[in-house]
């Protein structure tokens, strides 16, 4: 119930964004009154935290398949930011997710910082590439992660506001194979076919299990 | 007149947002009643896109001292990038621009497209970059200028979000410094660091007549 609930308020969201979104909005694409809605969900606010949440309750499952030997590494970080991008591509979820963050400063519900997360996300596998003698000597860990996070949200916005969002991956895929060269040198391309295929093959092995998620 | 009128509303608009904005407030800044500004700002979406527009008139001009013999190269784009950034940080009429195109879906005004302008002068320095056998052969320009952009975008909204809007610039040197050796190759340590000399050289020279322009 609750799921189904967020994922039609996500419709909402993603259409409409939160200024223009609507209780009465979400209520008729569940075919349900507005009252039946307020037990779960008493406010649009509500909703919207119910949203972001759900996306950062999913991002260890995401992280998890990519671990390289138990830890991450550079690979890792480029596959789940092609898996991530997918989703934002795909997923009505994630997308709603994101642009209620967006929208947040504007509209002035309180929610987690963003980039936080996922800062300390990157900086994690840039610190298990470094072990692995993945990065080049010297990187500055910290910047490298910033740049990186700043690269996938500046893309995925443009993208976005564009209206060019079918092609959000291979965007991504670009970014990847421009900042590379910096991060780990001659070994870029092959890095980035593996992470590549590794996305490909755990796309392949999720075919048709996607949306069985508990409700 | 008009320009002291754009000053505080954009004042304003940096402080409060677009939504948060009120007539009210930017009178209250110029010590005048809201009757007095509406010859020239008759509503709250006027001044935001005098202010847009203001912005967008500016670019040439902040383009122009970085041609490297008469067109732009890969040394004129980073000398750019720098420049925007560093008024973002300190100028307010940036800022707000900035932050009024980023709020635009949201509020529902009507502005150009943001970052096809970008995107258009950026290609222009690649592909000058090119013809004077600055860049990696066999570079995807239109995809380089798209990962530059996007990248440039990101970074100032991550700085601005995470309340770090002083470090910017330096910001933006790490970005380029990942970026370089995919765009470059063994160059890209010269290169940033010319283009660095030149925006400081530039500030320099213009120390004092900063704040004369007309109003």
């Amino acid at each position: 119930m609750r799921r189904s609930l967020l994922q039609a308020a996500a419709a909402e969201f993603d259409d409409r964004g939160y200024a223009g979104a609507t209780i009465q909005g979400i209520a008729d694409k569940l075919g349900k009154s507005k009252g039946a809605l307020s037990y779960h969900f008493p406010s649009k606010a509500s909703f919207a935290s119910g949203i972001v949440e759900a996306f950062y309750r999913q991002v260890p499952a995401i992280v998890e398949p990519y671990r390289e030997d138990g830890s991450f590494g550079i690979g890792s970080l480029i596959a789940v930011c092609l898996e991530v991008a997918q989703r934002f591509r795909d997923d009505v979820m994630v997308r709603a997710a994101v642009r209620i963050q967006r929208e947040a400063k504007v509209v002035e519900i309180v929610l987690p910082t963003p980039y936080i997360d996922w800062l300390a996300i990157t900086e994690v596998a840039l610190r298990g590439a470094r072990e692995r003698g993945q990065v080049l000597p010297g990187l500055d860990l910290q910047a490298t992660a910033r740049v990186l996070v700043s690269g996938f949200f500046g893309t995925q916005q443009v993208a976005n506001d564009l209206g060019r969002r079918v092609e959000l991956v291979d965007w991504m895929v670009d970014m990847w194979r421009i900042v590379l060269p910096g991060i780990v040198g001659a070994e870029s391309q092959t890095v980035l076919e593996q992470a590549m295929d590794r996305v490909r093959a755990h796309s392949a092995q999720n075919t048709g299990e996607s949306a069985s998620e508990p409700a």
